[in-house]
């Protein structure tokens, strides 16, 4: 039975505030569960209903668990419709990328993204193809936010994100920096080379102007239709499409 | 100010029901409406608050409009932040896709997409790269539920959609059949022709089996990474960026 105390805890942890007081965050779904359980990340207590408790005596490796009921799971859960455990696991101490980290391959870099599902979604889609680092604006979501974490559907255990100042990292990077920018070359014509750096905007507004003067290869996606706008995740989609064709050349 | 009838009509086309009843759907924003304003879409009526009401005077061609309320607008909505203005809108009564329709371009066919967020996402993708006609399984999200109209951001507006028996429409189509499968030929090196039908599938299940007999041309997006899958949206994005460029490599 959950106390009092881990019920605060735990429910405190949908808020960024208490998630940065606490260095957990949770994930929700049993599936998802074990793409943490198979990382190098941390897990403090797997929060479990009775119907799976035989899965949890075969992993991989020591893990506290916690047997609750369908009721108590509802309480801690984010979701309409929880599944069958919740984890609070422990959000990675790290003091960002060197510049090792980033030579040879394709990284992320996302300029104030503000959407849960956009975030989700385009950490789903890197590391499909692939693409294992994202580096943030301070002002992007955060990634440890429960409609983040269950938008990845797993995938964010695979990846590196660092929030940081992004002129300060792009002034300092020593890589090619690309960005998704209007009235650039047409991704169909870019080569991007065995390492560079690719920016994406917020969903409204794109790069900041401070951000764009960094960008040393504009890039975009030609428009044939009427649509305004392509949605961030989509285009960052077809720039990851685009970045992993090299390797099936 | 709106009668209790003109509510009670309004609210009841957030329902699937009612808006076949009454052949009506609405739309959202200024920005929205004026798509439809702009296109064959025959408009109802335009419900707006007085602070765009001079815009509305400027339009193209001649609309009701009527004059309400914030407070009143809010009722209406379907949105938590309504905006300017909400339209009851025709929902365009056609027979489907003639075999000319079809010819000498690229269509995309959806077998039982779900999720409102990724069809007006398709829609808008779609819309961006020059598609305009979409088939759907009649069990696929209906495209005038008040969540994919939002989502398409006027796309909706420039799109010829279907609902249909998929399996009965792929057998007599003269084009060839596409689809969005694992173990397919990679989408790097697939060329699509001048003509073609793009098969997507359900966001759990992917592509019916029977659906799946009919595809001539199964297409792969590889896998480099360990995500399990892609989402919808982002792999039909994928497929209509290829679909717009020759070479895609």
């Amino acid at each position: 039975m959950l106390s009092k105390s881990q019920i605060s805890l735990l429910t405190s942890l949908q808020h960024k505030k208490f998630r940065q007081q606490s260095g957990l965050f949770l994930v929700e779904g049993y599936k998802s569960i074990i793409e943490f359980v198979n990382s190098p990340y941390r897990i403090q207590t797997i929060y479990h209903t009775p119907g799976i408790a035989s899965k949890l005596l075969n992993l991989s490796r020591k893990i506290n668990f916690q047997e609750i009921s369908t009721a108590e799971l509802q309480k801690i859960s984010t979701l309409k419709n929880p599944a069958d455990a919740i984890a609070a696991v422990y959000i990675p101490q790290w003091a960002g990328f060197s510049d090792a980290d980033l030579k040879n391959k394709h990284s992320l870099v996302l300029d104030g993204v503000q959407d849960p599902g956009n975030m989700g979604t385009i950490i789903r889609t890197a590391d499909w193809f692939g693409i294992t680092n994202i580096i943030c604006s301070e002002d992007t979501v955060d990634a440890y936010n429960p409609k983040v974490v269950q938008a990845t559907m797993g995938s964010l255990a695979r990846m590196n994100i660092s929030y940081t100042d992004l002129k300060e990292f792009l002034r300092s990077a020593d890589l090619p920096v690309y960005g998704a920018l209007l009235n650039g070359e047409s991704i169909y014509d870019v080569d991007f080379g065995k390492e560079a750096l690719i920016v994406m905007g917020n969903e409204g507004n794109g790069i900041r102007p401070d951000i764009q003067q960094l960008i040393q290869h504009p890039v975009t996606i030609p428009r044939v239709g009427g649509a305004e706008s392509l949605n961030v995740a989509i285009a960052t989609a077809i720039f990851c499409a685009k970045l992993a064709a090299k390797s099936f050349q």
